[in-house]
């Protein structure tokens, strides 16, 4: 409005950046001394967003002002860890300072918390944004919530997942069919994506598959695989492996595909929070990124499960395959049985020793985890097109066959040295059995709350942390039989998993009236 | 179920703490060395919410991670202002660490993301648990999403204003009768608060007025009135004022009245968000916390006021009289035009400068200010029955009587002098007009815009910065003269803000068609 108005002047003062070592993880955080010439001329306070300026690169990050004591010298600036990765600033090179101008991405949040629809470029400002370290916690904690809780409509969830698979790399293959599948967490121990991997390869199909970590739950498969193999490859090494096994077992984070997805996550673990919306973003985004054209999702349902109700898990499915659709995928899902845990396991390693007790048909593998595997992986042939289309049952035949006789095993070992190594998972130091306070039957299992102490006791971080099923439903226990094992890399956290075992005792419903009647009878 | 299962041990290992000096608001953040024994033996992880326990008091702070550099010694735990002012610990008192429990505030988070009714018991948790600094900034910002646009009930808001009260002092007055009013902000210079306790005071009604500092705005009562007097007197000293002069004007943050309050309004100014239900409840928790039993509420309503349409003011104002019956206050409201700014100036001194001008009688106080204040001051002289209830025009008589008087200016110094100090307001050091880029007249100004624009000034926290307007909707202005000054306390602020205008020019909608017309006959 003023043409005269000059272009404002670059910021007066300079400070020489101090590396301090801390992590806050990706929120990049920069201490400024309450004393310094360039908070009084800038006329900054704590908590404020400031521009940080170098030669070759600025950040957006939050202020911490040191009001006493001597952490900086008079001409210095502390940086966290977050702020010095993305600055990566010369030796002497010195930083200068600004108020972080108005961000258009919380102008489209705030629109969202108000109930406006977003369009796709709103989401591509605020993907970008996050991805680009210019959103702090608490600005991606709204938008969390603002798209949680079914606000968010096909339009608006389809414009999520392209932003955030233009925002990161995006892989393609010299094939035409490429298989993936994709459980709906939040049922403990449904580990069967090694299983499905291994059967698929074996049978020829490509499957490079990518995986996450847990976001609320003990264990993500990336997690579980990690006790076995490595998991951290790049984008060139997770080609050369598919090129020579046909699969890969990847964690997804390490490929910057979709890299606003783990940003995403790790405020949602914050919250302990899952939406629909951002789950079919994040799932959907990983998927086309991958460059996969035929993918399987599991639905685990089950009134402790994720997704609780037929109708929920019907709502999420019509979601997935809309968002799909309109992102080119071929998409089919299964509803499956998500009453209660599968397999023995819940937590990293004790997730993969099950794993590989079915892979290796062992005896004591677990029947329910093996029935689930080979449910997916015959969805997964069908579709893969390696039976005509409604033949499931040739489908489920040719991925049991596979699996009896060892080749899926072989293909399974092939893959993890491959991706450079396959090892035996480790098993926890402390481990403290939970035993059924009396005799009955088993009438239902907690799911949530089984990860909640399985997530106590150390897992996901704490890699053999966990517990081990004794009974599942259906199954009669003894009084003093135990119906868990927890398991612990630390005294602390075994203290407190089982201080919370103790709190809840409706982690397993105990059928008593039978089991009296049962004792009746016995005697 | 199993009571054979021990309490937890108490941690293991304790550490010195360290004060950091670093303000990082009221969050507290602690930093633990990466390789120290207690973050190996917990298993903790940066951002992780732990709980440090000291000899009598415990906190529940964010981690960050020292992953490398000296910044501690291997038997130290660096703290936060806000962590150590908590703790407050004797000289060589060791600090222990654990897992912050699961919080139940946080499970009403949840639920009410998810479309759930919250009952008053859990609005006393979430309440709670944010006084007690239990919450995390990122935890706070996901519960006032969650309660905006409209997500809130009658009972909800109710429920939430009491929870709000509880967590606070309450005052209560040796009158039957204590009047009250407030301004539902985003209206820039609509400073009627200090006229219109002067008034209602000078007629001799009890009026102990608390205010709030700026949320989104670049001027709150209690920022400008601190410009001219001292606003953070505790209890005591404000019921000593009361009782000498029958009203006072302070901030209502030092008083601990809804302590609550303040914490949600540092995280929504993160977020630039303002909610009817955080709205409803902040006014009526201070209000009935302040022990007010008649309030009058202000509800500027303009397109680019906080409050943009009748309808929208309607039924905040209808969400403030349900609360306000259910907790036994009498309100009653009046809509005013929120069309544009009222008075000059807007940030903090600037604001002070008009309200003396109005008190003062002065030939050049602003005209609009002195009616918008006597609108008030009337329906608050009708509401504490100075007047038969109806007879408006005789309490608006009564009102303009001893502005006129010099008796509403007496007062004003008198209770300044009783809060401690009165003075002149400031004026900034940086100024630069911005003239208007054609002739023209004014058809429309955005409240919104020359908010922004105030604020990056650096209105509030400096003082004398905002900015003074030149002209109003209506004004007829020639090319080149100013239509405000920009007021700031240091050049880049000050160029700062003008960056911003030169990049907005609808602030101002100037008619050109008009103005030419108007060239046209002058020529």
């Amino acid at each position: 409005m003023d043409p005269a108005v000059p272009a404002p002047v670059p910021p007066a003062f300079s400070l020489l950046p101090r590396r301090l070592g801390v992590d806050t993880h990706h929120e990049p955080v920069v201490v400024l001394r309450a004393d310094s010439p360039v908070v009084r001329a800038e006329g900054f306070e704590a908590h404020a967003r400031i521009e940080v300026l170098g030669e070759s690169a600025s950040i957006v990050a939050t202020l911490n002002i040191l009001s006493s004591g001597g952490l900086l010298g008079p001409d210095e600036v502390g940086l966290s860890e977050a702020a010095w990765l993305r600055l990566r600033p010369r030796p002497d090179e010195r930083l200068r300072f600004r108020f972080a101008p108005p961000s258009d991405a919380m102008s489209h949040v705030r629109a969202k918390i108000y109930g406006k629809r977003l369009a796709e470029g709103a989401f591509e400002a605020i993907i970008g944004d996050t991805v680009a370290g210019r959103l702090s916690n608490v600005e991606i904690a709204a938008f969390l919530v603002a798209c949680a809780a079914g606000s968010m409509n096909r339009e608006e969830v389809t414009g999520l997942t392209r932003a955030m698979v233009h925002s990161g790399a995006r892989m393609s293959w010299p094939h035409p069919l490429v298989v993936d599948k994709h459980c709906i967490g939040g049922l403990p121990g449904n580990r069967t994506t090694p299983i499905v991997v291994a059967i698929a390869t074996a049978l020829g199909l490509i499957m490079p598959k990518t995986s996450s970590r847990a976001i609320t739950s003990p264990a993500g498969t990336a997690d579980t695989l990690e006790t076995i193999t490595r998991v951290d490859l790049d984008l060139a090494a997770m080609r050369r492996v598919v090129e020579a096994e046909g699969g890969c077992m990847v964690w997804g984070g390490a490929m910057n595909m979709s890299p606003a997805d783990d940003l995403l996550i790790r405020v949602e673990r914050m919250l302990d929070l899952d939406s629909e919306a951002q789950l079919v973003a994040s799932v959907l985004s990983k998927k086309a990124a991958a460059g996969s054209t035929h993918v399987v999702i599991d639905i685990p349902t089950g009134p402790s499960a994720k997704v609780r109700s037929d109708e929920q898990a019907r709502s999420l499915l019509h979601a997935l395959q809309a968002s799909a659709r309109a992102l080119g995928l071929h998409l089919v899902g299964m509803v499956t049985d998500g009453s209660q845990p599968v397999g023995r396991g819940i937590g990293p390693a004790l997730e993969a020793h099950d794993v590989l007790r079915v892979l290796g048909n062992h005896p004591q593998a677990s029947a329910d985890l093996r029935e689930r595997a080979l449910d997916v992986a015959a969805a997964v042939v069908e579709l893969g097109g390696l039976v005509p289309e409604g033949a499931s049952a040739a489908a489920r035949e040719l991925a049991a066959g596979v699996l009896a006789d060892g080749r899926a095993l072989r293909k399974f070992q092939a893959i993890c040295e491959a991706q450079g190594a396959f090892r035996e998972p480790g098993v926890a130091p402390f481990q403290r059995p939970v035993p059924a306070p009396c005799t009955g039957r088993v009438q239902a299992i907690d799911n949530r709350l089984l990860a909640r102490a399985a997530k106590l006791a150390g897992a996901p971080h704490a890699r053999t942390a966990g517990l081990l099923l004794g009974a599942h439903v259906g199954d009669r226990v003894e009084r003093g039989q135990p119906l868990f094992e927890l398991h612990a890399e630390s005294q602390g956290e075994l203290d407190y998993a089982l201080d919370f075992v103790r709190g809840h005792p409706g982690m397993f419903h105990l059928d008593l009236e039978e089991s009296s009647a049962a004792r009746r009878v016995v005697r």
